[in-house]
């Protein structure tokens, strides 16, 4: 599956994500309303509000990047309703040709990580009928657990052409609290110590040069990015805290290979609600999609120019 | 919401949790073929078949605990279905005054983290109107991201009378992985690490002698358990790894404290699937909810017996 969104980066030129996590404050009013009116008050009007929403974003940006990070915590928290908005959402991405990197950040014991991987990546076995469920591209792993918790994803990126990326070095203020604590026996930190296994990982689902097992490093600690790019090689590394937490295109040099390759950057309110910035306010509400569009366009510059 | 928890406990005299982590393949054939039947090899089927399946499962225990334990990932695995499934065990459980531990492991950045504090603990709000969602009553999480991906949920336990269990230490085999790592500022492992600020965090959310906060440590770390125990006086401990796992009731009194409180101890397959247990095997499948009150029963005697 690497091999796919390395083919999608080159393609458009652009090593970039948009992550499409709707919250219903940054839903332009009219559609939101409309909604409402149909449905009343109810987790059915933020699922079509959200529909609605994401696909004219998706119209507007599909042709400029080559992957779209849903969110599901921004679906999960309309229950039934939102987790359909997700699905649907990831049937029109898909239609569109984008590649789907579901942010799950699923992670168990081995049994219960196999139930997630079959959801995420898989497909689950009902009878004689094998069915894909959310069936996402890659999806996004928390390593707390350990191999237990990986090795049943890798298994269906063997299996299904899928690839993971696991959480290394977040990019929110609290992630040092236990990421860069320091270990005795080797003098690193617990998120080099994840960099050294997603590494041995990765030699499990080698996809061309580089493997389906990637990593999640924010662009808000880009001197960790240089050492965690150096300890994973093979690694691609899911950039995300460009834009609204902070990191700028300068930042992310340090994130990319020699080759260009290596990082895919992830933007998601800077370019969902661009309407809502200073910079995009010309495009008006109704504009949400353009100024979208236009956010991305000047991300894809950024990085173009700042970050080789 | 601890002490209701502890309430219950003390009712039954039974620090036990059922966990109701539905497999395929630990249906009833009977139950099975009919949703089959019914609805073809859908998801729609393997959502029918648990709910069954569940709801006899807990007519058979109801009166024995306080709790049961749906781990999500059994449901998400079939899908918007399946996650339907899921909504009606716990509405079935909540009929029969029973406790709901949602088994989520979810944890992420501080906005995110939110989302999904609403989506299990809390309301969204839509409109005016605010609307619980999958509304369970504790729910587990992972501390990776560290306090930024748990305080949107301390909020939720405070604001809603909810309650969290953290993982401290889990109970696969690779959990040491990292969990286990020595730290070299303080001498602690990353798991006692991660138990001091959760005990930290229980204060923010005390309700009676003990805190909303627990954290979840696995019965087959008794040693571990013991010094968490101490580390974390305030925490209740869910205990899983109880059984199928390998953990044992002599295993477990490490886990309490000497009022006789502060654990609350899992078991899934051995309680759910019993009926296909040699010991109980006289059940036969059709009496595979006798069996699971027998095995619960056995449990509970085990743990009276030899965990204080």
């Amino acid at each position: 599956m690497i091999s796919r969104l390395i083919e999608g980066i080159k393609k458009k030129n652009a090593p970039v994500v948009v992550g499409l996590d709707p919250t219903l404050s940054n839903i332009p009013k009219k559609i939101l309303d409309k909604a409402i009116k149909e449905r009343g008050e109810t987790l059915e009007a933020a699922s079509d509000a959200i529909i609605e929403y994401n696909k004219a974003i998706v119209d507007g940006i599909c042709d400029l990047v080559p992957a779209v990070k849903p969110q599901i915590a921004m679906y999960e928290q309309f229950g039934i309703p939102g987790l359909t908005a997700f699905t649907e959402t990831v049937n029109y991405c898909r239609k569109k040709g984008l590649i789907i990197i579901g942010d799950v950040k699923r992670g168990d014991i081995g049994s219960t990580s196999t139930a997630y991987a079959k959801a995420h990546l898989g497909k689950v076995k009902i009878g004689n009928t094998e069915i894909p469920v959310f069936n996402e591209d890659f999806c996004t792993i928390n390593p707390y657990l350990g191999s237990d918790g990986i090795k049943p994803f890798i298994d269906e990126c063997n299996g299904n052409d899928k690839g993971i990326f696991v959480l290394v070095k977040t990019s929110n203020p609290s992630s040092g609290e236990f990421q860069d604590r320091v270990l005795h026996d080797e003098d690193s930190t617990l998120y080099e110590a994840v960099g050294f296994k997603v590494n041995e990982w990765a030699k499990l689902s080698m996809d061309g040069t580089y493997s389906n097992v990637g990593a999640v490093v924010g662009a808000t600690y880009p001197k960790m990015g240089e050492i965690l790019r150096r300890i994973m090689p093979k690694s691609f590394i899911l950039v995300p805290g460009y834009g609204a937490q902070g990191g700028s295109g300068r930042d992310l040099k340090p994130f990319f290979n020699e080759d260009g390759l290596g990082a895919i950057v992830n933007s998601s309110r800077g370019i969902i609600a661009a309407y809502k910035n200073e910079k995009y306010i010309k495009f008006g509400e109704d504009g949400f999609a353009d100024a979208a569009r236009a956010a991305t366009i000047d991300m894809i510059d950024d990085i173009r120019q700042n970050a080789f």
